[in-house]
Order: structure tokens, then sequence, then C-alpha cells
């Protein structure tokens, strides 16, 4: 029954693309340059997006549906539709993709926590070095240059970052549906992600400058980094004077949601406006943004409606009676301007997974060389990551090592910023998505096992 | 203290524009389109939007705020700063607006019902024809013609539709500051505000279409209004068929709020695509997916995460004291889908009103010709939504006609469109804006002193 109406509801959405060629796609009669085919697109795509999350039945995370069905899509003119190509060139959907980008590292940033960061201590760093050392060389240096040969410097630099940063949102995703968030390997590997996604970010300063300058030069390289170094901590430091002032001053104007979501977006956008001012990536900005962010800068806030009208109808219960629904209340009070922002990367981010997923070329696979370097990297990226287990101390290694092993927004960033810098072509822009699909595709699972047989 | 405070911050806000230009602009070293400038801008709007909140303490809607602060940056260049001039022409800014008036459309739907619209029965349909029709022969026929000679049919009409239009969110909004929604008068002044807003649409598909095809003829202006109606009956028809069922399908993929939002986004989307594709304005479909949209369609999908939290919370205690709480849940899960999209409401809303407002031409006001005829059509504005009150029945019928006065989101969407097709000039273009500000500027204080002075 219920595979029969989810049949249907493939079909449905199947048939859209149709329904939309059949209805002229491009020509309206009314407007001056008519958005309906891009209001279209944007709903297909979203509906695509959430039906894709079906992946999740089968202990997959909703990214890697997204990409899939990206995929799926995309690859449509191999049966003749070719109907969603103009969607690929759609700058105004690649604008909110992008959008969607800058709002995602925002909300990682919010999640993120500086002091959290620093206390999950050396070995976590360890772990992230070896984590980034390691598959960086071996993409770069070895791999990349061995399977791929004659392409140039700026490619192999672009092919070792993507191989680098783990994705924490699928990482802690396994982790916590299968209720191990807090065993050790777990705090070891989030705390590597992120210390990752930092070093990612650097990284992907560092090599977007150079593919623009031209130049490898080490005191470039060397200026690169200290200037992302010190735009991060300046950002930070900067943040944690002003922010609080910021709220209460905005608080005084008004203390409603909407100023409170509003000073968040747009302080996550002028901290990304200013990362691309000063030569960095604008989600290096929204990241810092969301870093420095913290919920006590909003207690001059009105509480969620809810949770005041809860409060209120409270008022009159005696006092241990109150304390779960108080506790209650405080979590989601603490977590506003999360939540606030959810709707918004609900809306955005499937965009930018989807767009990346419809860029990827199937048909270079059916060219076997392309397919070969696609698994030669794809294993050097498993490889790179599982080493980095065995420096993490006392516990079970592998579970560490596999915990590392997925890739995600950052690297898929990498590869779409190669892209539209020209530095990397079709075929490696494709080997990328499709090492980032199979290390997601493939972790969850083993993960799931290792972590089982244990108890 | 505060108002220092807020002196402080209005200088903040107010060097934005100068940093901007300090650090170039345009110009960017990393990628190959900068998005930064246009990050920088939607945050200077957004905060500028929620500064110009300020104008809710004195007692005026927060939409004239936003106009007027966006006549106010669109107008600097009288002082010699032109860096904010590049924001009128930027394609991305205007996609977001009318993905915001798109949004704002679908709001409104949302919160309109068609059972109340039914139920306010034949006084309220009476005020509105009246209070639709008044006013179109008013600016079409006589005013226009008689103080601005010479323009073209097309014109006149833009002018008569842009003055039909009450905001039903105005309108509503002081009614219920003053905590007078519930009298009889309100109830008049709301239904017919609706009823309003659906003539309205109606009018803007008729007139688009006239001013694009550039016929006149009774035939097609027949055809054009049974188009209009046909389309909005079918959609709320064809909505109220298969919207039940794509809440449980969908339900059944994933009944978390990401689901729910897409769903509810999607559909508002798609409408709007269709209303385009048959030659209707996006914002006619957009208010009709809102109006088919009922909570109980998505009695499938999971609750709040925090109306379950407090329900699990409150498991244990005694039903009478549990049900002032279970009511306050069930407000909030009842009206969960509203409260989802507000977050994007805040975030593209603002845009939509500050771009009308950085269009308007203050230089033009400086020619006494222009005011004059900006201050006549106000007066004719309010001259013909106070007539309609006479037909109101036995209510305060000037409580009822000053309750009509407010123009809008619809006026504003004639202005614009007008302007966008090439119809209306940037004179005529901002002597509506203009009307728009001044009828919102007055109502509200004159409603105020009317309904105290009964008390």
């Amino acid at each position: 029954m219920i595979r029969r109406r989810i049949l249907t509801l493939l079909l449905i959405v199947g048939l859209l693309p149709l329904i939309a060629s059949a209805t002229g796609g491009e020509t309206t009669p009314v407007s001056i340059h008519s958005l309906a085919p891009t209001f279209f697109w944007m709903a297909v795509l979203l509906m695509a997006a959430k039906v894709s999350g079906l992946i999740e039945r089968f202990g997959q995370p909703a990214v890697l549906g997204e990409l899939l069905i990206g995929v799926a899509l995309g690859n449509l003119h191999l049966f003749g539709i070719t109907i969603i190509d103009a969607v690929k060139e759609n700058e105004l959907l690649q604008f909110l993709a992008e959008l969607g980008v800058v709002i995602l590292l925002f909300q990682i940033g919010l999640e993120s926590n500086i002091q959290q960061m620093l206390r999950v201590g050396p070995r976590a760093l360890l772990v992230a070095t070896v984590g980034v050392v390691v598959p960086f060389a071996l993409g770069a240096a070895l791999v990349g240059p061995l399977i791929l040969p004659g392409l140039s410097n700026n490619a192999y630099l672009f092919l070792g970052a993507a191989l680098t940063a783990t994705s924490v949102g699928i990482t802690a995703r396994v982790f916590r549906d299968i209720g191990k968030l807090q065993s050790p390997e777990a705090r070891i590997v989030l705390g590597a992600a992120v210390i990752d996604d930092v070093i990612g970010l650097i990284i992907l300063a560092v090599v977007s400058a150079i593919a623009t300058e031209g130049s490898v030069g080490l005191a470039s390289v060397t200026l690169i980094t200290a200037k992302a170094l010190i735009f991060l901590i300046g950002a930070i430091l900067l943040g944690y004077c002003i922010a609080p002032h910021l709220g209460r001053l905005f608080a005084k104007i008004h203390s409603g949601t909407g100023m409170k979501l509003t000073l968040a977006i747009s302080l996550g956008l002028l901290f990304a406006a200013a990362a691309q001012w000063i030569g960095l990536a604008p989600i290096v900005g929204a990241f810092a943004a969301g870093l420095v962010f913290d919920p006590v800068h909003f207690r001059h806030f009105k509480d969620p409606e809810i949770v005041t009208d809860v409060r209120k109808a409270i008022e009159n219960l005696h006092s241990k009676e109150r304390e779960g629904i108080l506790h209650a209340l405080e979590r989601h009070s603490h977590r506003h301007v999360e939540e606030l922002i959810e709707p918004l990367g609900h809306f955005l981010v499937p965009l930018f997974f989807l767009m990346i997923g419809l860029k990827v070329e199937l048909a270079l696979l059916a060219q076997p060389a392309i397919l070969l370097v696609a698994l030669v990297i794809t294993v050097a990226a498993f490889a790179g990551k599982i080493v980095s287990g065995l420096v993490a101390g006392k516990v079970r290694k592998s579970i560490v090592g596999w915990g590392m092993v997925p890739r995600g927004e950052v690297g898929l960033i990498f590869a779409s910023m190669g892209l539209a810098l020209g530095v990397i072509s079709k075929d490696v822009f494709s080997v990328i998505v499709i090492m980032v699909i199979l290390t997601t595709l493939f972790t969850p699972p083993v993960l799931t096992l290792l972590l089982r047989r244990h108890d």
C-alpha cells in the first residue's frame, strides 16, 4: 500500500518535467522577464530533494539522496529528455544554491563551539592533521599525478584538497542514529571533523588564491594562510566584542523573532562578503559568523511565542511539576536562533547539493579510464582517512578511522569552486563528486557494523 | 540612554554604504562572478528594514518604515552618495524581492480562509465593490485624465487599478493594536479587504494582459476576467481535491518539519508558475495556493519538536492542569505551517518593499506639477474608500470607511508591474508610491482617534 503510493508519487515528480515542456518552458505572455520557469524548477528540485529523503529508510544520510537525485535528473538527457538542461545554466537557481551553502556553513558554525573545539584536545587535533595531510598528499602528489598525468599543478592541488575535509554532518548523524554520540570514539571523530573543516577552509582559501593568482610560491602560500588565520581569529574576536552589544542594541528597537533572525543572517552575510573582499571564500566568513554567534547574545530578545504561552499556562503548577516542562522550554529557547534559520536551510541548502549532482556527467564514466580514476581516487580517499585512526590513542582505532571517511559539503565546495574557476575539468569534477558519493555511501553501513560488533 | 544607542546604531547602518565604497564595491579577486556585493547589500537592506521598524513606536505599521527607508536610501544621490544606485539594478536582489512578494501573497492566502470569506456576507461584498469601483473610476476615468492629460489609456488603467486594493495587513494591524478586532466594523472591513484583494488580483490580471496585448476590447476583458476567475476557482477546487492526498503521501516519506515546509512552498511556487504560464500574475497563483492550504492537510505530519517535548513533560499531570497547556500547544501545532514560513517571509518580504522604495525619485516631487498630482491622487484615494463606508449598514460608517483607506502590497505590486511593463512612467510610479505611503501614514492615527472617541 505504502509502496504503491510512493510509486505514484515518484511518477508524479517524474512527470513534472514533461508537463513543463508541454506548457512551453521559457515563453510567457505577461512579464518582461518571466520568473515562471525558475519558480517551477525551484518547486520541482525542492520536491525531488525531499522525495530523495526516502534514502534515509536505507540508513543513508539525506544529503546522499539529494546528490543522487541531482545526478539522476542531470543525466536524463541520456534518455533523450533535455528539458532539465536549462536548469544547469539558470543563474538565479545557481545564486540560490550559493546562498544555500553560505547558510549551511553559517548553521555548521552555529552548531560548532569554540570552547568545545579547544576541549577535545590534542588527540583530535592529531587525528585531524593526519586525516588532512595524508589524503592531501595522496591526492595532490601521488595518486593524482600518477593516474591523471598531464594536468596542471592547480588541478592536483584541488584534487588533493577535495580529499581532505570530513563531513561533520554525516558522521554525527551516523553516531547519533546508532546512539553512540557520547562514546569516546565519537568525541574524537567529531572534534577532529570540526578541526578538519577549519583546516579545509584555510586550504580552500589557499588553493583558490593560488588558482586565481597563478603563483605557487611558498611566500604567497604563507601569506594566504596567514590572511585566512588572521581573518578567522580576527572575525571571532571582533564578533565576540561586538555581538553582545549588537544584540542588546537591536533588541532595543524590536525584541521579536524577526529582528533576531535578521540580525543573525545579516551578520552571516556581512562576514561572507568581507571574506570574499579580502580574497577568501564567502563560506569561510559565514562559518566564522556562525562560530561567533552565541545564544547568550540573544538573551535580550523575546522568547519564542510558544515558550511564553506555555510558561504562562504553567504559572500555577507546583515547582516540582514545572521543572520538567521548564527544562523542555529552556532547550528550545536556547536553540531558538538555530530553529529560526532551519526553514531557510530547508529551502536553500538542498538546492546546493542538487545543483552539484546536476553537473555530474555520467556519460564520462562510460570511459573506462575515468571510471578507473574515480575508483582509485576513492580508494585513496578511504585509505587516507582510515590511516588517521591509527593515531587516535586508546580507543577502537578502526571506528575513529572509518568515522573520518565521509566527505561531504566541503569536498563538494572544492569541486564546484575548482570547476567555476576553470582549474579542474568536467572529468575531474565528476571524479570528485563520485568519490564523495562513494565515501558517503559505504561509511554508514560499515560504521554501523563496527559499532554493533562491539556490543 | 536608549536614544543615544539608537543614534549610534543609525550611524553604523548609515556608514555601511561608505565602508562598501571604500572596500571597492564591485571588484573582487577570488570568484568569477563575485556575490560579495549582493551579500553585502542584502545584509544592509535587511538591517535597514529592521531599524526602520522603529516607526512602530509611533503607532505606524512596519511596512511603512520599510518603504520610507527605501525611499531615503534610494535618494541618497541627492546628497552626492551614489553607491546605492547599483542596488536598484541588481538582478539578484530584484529576484529575491519578487520571490518575497510571492511568499507574502502565499502567507496572506494562508491567513485567509474561504469559509470566513463566504460568511462575512453581502455587507462586506457591497463595501468591497463600492471600495473598488469608486477609486478605480476616480483614478482611471476622472482625476487621472483630468490632472495628467495625454497619457496612454493603459497608464490610466494602472493608475485606477492601483487605487483599488485595501491592505488587509495594515488594517488588521490597526484594529488588533487597539483591541477592536472583534467589533462589527472590523469584521466588515476585514471581510471587504480580503474580497478587495481577490478583485484586485483579477483587475491586475486584466490590466496587465491589456497592457501586454494592447487591446481593450470588451471581449478580451471578459475573456481575461473569466480566465482569472476560472483559474482561481479551478486552483482552489483542484487544491482541495489533491492537497489532502499530497499531504498524506509526502508524510509517508518523511513526516518532519522540512517536508512540511517544502510541500507548502513548492505548491506555492508551482501555482505561481502556473498562473504566469496562463497569463496571470504569479502572485495570483501564490494567493490561491495559500487559500487552498489548510492545517488539516498536515495532520499526518509530526508536531513541532517543542510541542512533542512539552507534551511528554506534562504526561503525569492531572487532566485539569494539562488542559491550559494543551490548549497553548494546540494553537501552535495548528499554526505550524504559517510559523515555518515566517522566517522566509522575514528574510524576503522586506526586500520587496525596500526595492520599491528605492525606485521612488524624490527629485520628481520638486516639480510642483507632480507634487500636486500626488496630492490630488491621494485625496481621490481617501475619498474613494471613505465613500464605501456609506453602504456598510447599521455600524459606524466612518470607521468602516477609514478602515478601508490604507493601500499597501497590492497597490505597490500594480505600480511596480506597470513600471516593469513600461506602461507607466517613473513619474506616475512615484505618484502611486507616494499615495500608498500617505494613505498608510494618515489612517492609523485617524482610525485610532475615531475608535477611541466612541469609548
